[in-house]
């Protein structure tokens, strides 16, 4: 299934050329990410904080097709792909006024947050995965 | 009457100490003012890349009293001031789990965008006045 | 003594009306003060990691007299104040082409980063209140 | 020839993991090409505010080996190479302490601004192609 997620693009997301700075889209797939984790019932305080495990990005890519202007209210559909019981991948796309202005794709590994060695996805983790991923598809 | 923006604290909020990053909160006071001027019917793309007028904040100020964390549900109460025909000031009031854990004014004076002298409010900057301040009161 | 602190003026620190967004002010006094303490021999990494002391910023004003752009080559002038055994103050004066474009001030307390309850500074805070304060002084 | 670029990374860049938040990794390769610009002589306020002319990104990726913290000093090493008439990409490399901790690349197409259309690189940006490319060779 899709998570969808609306975000209105702020003064503070655009740069002197009038449009939404690149750097930002990416800040954008991350809220959406946060936003799924929260739908499907996990802390994020809790899950931003934890000391023992982490899920910090490996990679990610970012294309855009078209501007982003202050005001454009955006809507992103995000889907994630299981890749192995540490790795998965989130895959983004930005809608305007039903044209695709943006994709984008973030990895993510699961790790020991002291050693930071590799480690399993939490079961909380895996409902995410299940909940807002389609068969090994991506968008 | 007052404008009530509600948002969620975003891992990118954050920094190292786990809270947010205490500039941020201005943005976010700014998000709360960019979304009372569209409620007023303010078109947002015109009204941030207008060419001719500009209504630059000249002065700002925020007050932290309590930290606020990633995944935390704030509440932001807006109230504008009429200074003069061409300045006004805006108060926020920040309020996660039913205290106050910020609040912060801006300044603003409209001026031309290209020779910079003060320039007086658009009639839709007047009704947004009306709208949201109160008898020259702040919060 | 003043501690002097230069920068150039990012993209990213510009917004849609081609000019530095406010709130990224108070970013770059952040990055001048973290700078002063460095250059005192502080240990950023483990100052601003530290798990029971904390020196969060409690109170932060900015006014802003003229427009900076990307390129600007800025000039920040910090010294700070000592105001109680675990309050200080930084002020700030952003210079740009010789003439004053922002002043602003941050207020910071000394806690206990688990009780949240005010501390003494450490010896290294007091070293670097001496180094740039000058006589309860402010810009 | 390659351009080097150093920055301390700031408390801002961070956290609540207490590591560099992954997009700001893309804003500092921006200030790397912003820097590399400058180095060769091209004015940024007239190149960013170009009314007629712009460069936008259309794609960024970026891989992260190792976690940066506040404090660490980074070595960025910048590469570009000449894709077409139009199009150019930047390769860019960080270093903390001669260990690789992250790799990026960004795309970029020159236009009109405001038709949008593809348009040529002007004999400044040749100029720059020149001087930090080598021999179509990326990092």
């Amino acid at each position: 299934m899709t998570f969808n997620y609306t975000r209105t693009i702020r003064f503070q997301d655009t740069d002197a050329a009038g449009v939404v700075y690149f750097a930002n889209v990416l800040a954008m797939c991350h809220e959406a990410y946060e936003q799924s984790l929260a739908a499907s019932g996990i802390n994020l305080k809790v899950f931003f904080s934890n000391s023992s495990v982490a899920i910090p990005i490996v990679h990610a890519s970012v294309d855009f097709f078209r501007p982003m202007f202050c005001g454009d209210e955006i809507f992103i559909k995000l889907m994630c792909k299981y890749l192995s019981s540490e790795t998965f991948e989130v895959a983004y796309q930005f809608v305007v006024a039903d044209k695709i202005v943006a994709k984008a794709i973030t990895r993510h590994v699961c790790i020991d947050a002291v050693s930071r060695s590799r480690k399993e996805f939490s079961a909380e983790i895996v409902r995410w995965l299940r909940e807002w991923g389609e068969q090994g598809k991506l968008i």
